[in-house]
């Protein structure tokens, strides 16, 4: 059911660090208006970190009300505990998202055997009634979900799919590999979307395409069509520009990159800071370079 | 005014995963009768992250109603957003907290500059009434604290202390250096108390305190008292079973060794779980082979 | 120049830990059919740390005296100090050796700054008269070198491709974008060797080439045809036995499997020790489950 | 048997990278006369790394020579391969040295399982005449000895002591209570000389000592005589140089530091760098403010 690319939505914030509405329905009509197959609401780009959970429930009936519903919707609802997880996943779902993203609980890093995160999974996968996508995301967690946990988890008839942010490319031919042809493997980034695919992945989510989605788009279609030479040019054209905005410079700068590309994405909340001047620059020099920018 | 031995008391659940206070009462009691000098509240081992914000309210409220008022009450308010830690800090000060304990913000890893987060505590620091003692737990945030940051942040005149769990006696010797004799540095972990004494904290948190309080006041007393020998003998006998109940069993570990004796751990809350039959067996050995368990 | 399918040649070693030629003349007679483009002596799975400097001239003169002549040899060749392992590649210089492959000193990780390791590696290219290949390998040398240091260093003339083992495919990707045509990027494991490839990788240097030289070369020959779907499948296939020859059991089941397959592993030589029984019959099954073992 | 203070002395090199026997004398000259018990030769700061064979037995054999006979040698000898250690240690045992201090093996960091270190250890301890001490060292090698594996390794009646540069108090303390009062427990770094002599350390082998000899003995008596609060003052005092020489400017600054100091500390050899004018103004004026240069 899931495939294609995804973006992980920016949530732009005013500057009384309060959601701009306004500017995110001007990014939901862009976005809706693309060859993206859906998007991914508070999802790490999405801060949804700093969000408290009546600020998470209105945001999400929002983008329902004001997206092209021919698109997915799919809500990262992850919260440390299980009941807690469950139950904030089971309100987005009677607010019509389409799937919910989990991140494995991480505080006690030590703690999170594979047994305990198994029963995690299943026991919200058991207690919902939309599916689960598995979020692997080493690098913000401080846990990787192993290839043999995933092919476990995918068993379950609830459980159809992992964005998986390692960026490990055996680990995520390993999944595909050991699970079955409809379970949905993401790549999680932009900087290995072509090796992905090349080695059987089903579509992404990244946060590049919340500036570039045609772009990313337009990579899955090269390869598919088996234009093999104009996709990796196109691939090894993103990373440095992907680099900037998702790694390098964060939140803040692919805010800062949808500014400069017609969208809004407004400030981030604390304790993340706006990008400098210098940042600013780089970023510009960076779209300009790769011609997003003209 | 921050010294001496605290503890970081557990927070019990029921069978419904539902706090129960009869046990807090409970155990509140037992500890109010000993020579701790105070309590954390919402710390690690109280299972904070599993605590949504109405139960973390109710709890130290709870508390603070029900705890000898002659000890102190710290309370753990970190949250990843800045405005979310304040909001929270301030409602923990009119319920009569002593103090905050602060963990940095940690979901965006690479994003944590030390600019960052010099501004986090800082802002929270400038916002709120009652002092902000610094929670330095790379094991559960992926996030170090520097001996540099720390002595920056010291300045400030509502930054009183820290509790560094970090392990690193030369970074825990750096802070005594570079901070006034009033800035209270506190050891995270019993496992290096002795030590930690030896280069010139003032006092520590420990979940070891939960069970065995008597015997981690001791150890001040018998560092302070210049009996090495003695105080050396007590830290390596307390090391084994502060390595089950804190590291290897966690905090289900913890409550379970309260019950063994005589306080109320009661259950975890999910996606931990309570120790297995061959765990409940290794930690009775240990307690009683260290004579905690007659 | 540098392209294909290179293996990193086991050293065989008899009961008393001596190299057996014999056995190593059976296994290069069998290599030197194949369509391997060369072979890399000294490598990690050579257990060049095993061998003193006598050793290693007698080996490369022997593989030089008794390899298909219509191949490359590469040899190892870094030893923790500039000038000695200048002296040594010289001296492999003047046996015949086609390039060296240098990874780069590792004992004072902390002191070895990009400036460093620039210097190293340009100071060696300088003085030798064959070329250099580099050697990326932060499993075993707890160094990983830039995608920026590579580029830097690709534009001396002596140095001519580098071997990737990182496993880290984004910045394989960036050293193919930001290197010339003529330097070869190899890919250093066969577990990532068709996402290696779909980026832009000109060759690979495989442990698996080992006991299975012609699947890696005909991995190869599919990518270049087109066929994406049947190299996937083979890569798919792959990736476990590699993983229990070149990760889980070592050099030590590296020869297991080549004892299985009618090459002539030998024993390793001490601290590592032979695969046990259990280990065996895992291997065993292993490669009769893909094919390799009838 | 041993105890006290080591210091692992620097190797000075001259302008042609050779050893530099006229400063080698007039250093064991000065360190000969000092409080120290010893000194290690052939250590990490000794440049091990970089010496040949032929260089590691000349160099011990004109140490013995002209070191003060009162004081003891213990000499570096790990190599990767078990039958080269046994040999050059056995060839030091014939030089006069009083004990080798044993790096494990490490290039092959996945299969160096605790089995193999136990029987690599032995091995050795089994093979050669004079007694061995264990070097934990984490940092370079990128493996951590367990205190569980040293307890172990105890029992054996030639492994006499370990050496434990993890920084790690707490295994330091486990390694004291799980091995017997005669089995050499020392810290291998100033920066934690104190809070290991706390928890029992013996000894200790300390860069610092090669150019702060006496302030080192000196902590050691301080603690002995319990002037506790004296010792604490000096182990303040010695972190930040200790840092500077050991950690940020590694041996290069450590050899500057000594040239300073009335010592002859020569060149380092290549892949390592003298170190800059900028970095020689912060030695000079760490070395002042601390007051070892007048």
């Amino acid at each position: 059911m899931f495939k294609g690319i995804y973006t992980p939505i920016v949530t732009p914030f005013d500057a009384n660090e309060q959601i701009d509405y306004d500017y995110m329905k001007h990014n939901l009509d862009i976005w809706g208006k693309t060859d993206l197959d859906g998007i991914v609401v508070l999802g790490s780009n999405g801060e949804f970190v700093y969000l408290n959970q009546e600020e998470k429930l209105e945001l999400v009936k929002f983008v329902k009300e004001n997206f092209n519903p021919k698109k997915k919707i799919i809500v990262g609802t992850a919260c440390e505990s299980t009941k807690e997880t469950i139950a904030l996943s089971e309100k987005m779902a009677e607010l019509g998202a389409d799937a919910v993203l989990l991140l494995p609980p991480n505080y006690f890093k030590g703690g999170m055997k594979e047994d305990i995160l198994y029963k995690y999974f299943t026991d919200v996968a058991d207690a919902i009634s939309i599916p689960v996508m598995i979020y692997n995301m080493p690098g913000n967690t401080g846990i990787n979900l192993s290839s043999a946990l995933i092919a476990k988890l995918s068993k379950h008839s609830n459980i159809v799919g992992i964005k998986d942010t390692s960026g490990n490319i055996v680990q995520i031919s390993e999944i595909v590999r050991d699970t079955d042809d409809d379970f949905a493997v993401f790549a999680g980034n932009a900087g290995y979307l072509l090796p992905a695919l090349a080695v059987g992945a089903r579509g992404a989510t990244l946060a590049l395409a919340n500036i570039m989605p045609e772009e990313c788009c337009r990579l899955v279609s090269l390869f598919k069509e088996g234009k093999l030479d104009e996709a990796r040019e196109l691939q090894l054209k993103l990373i440095e520009i992907n680099f900037a905005v998702t790694g390098k410079f964060g939140v803040a700068g692919l805010k800062y990159a949808l500014d400069l590309l017609g969208y809004k994405g407004g400030q981030p909340r604390r304790p993340l800071v706006p990008v400098s001047e210098d940042t600013k620059k780089v970023i510009e020099e960076l779209l300009r370079k790769y011609g997003a920018l003209k």
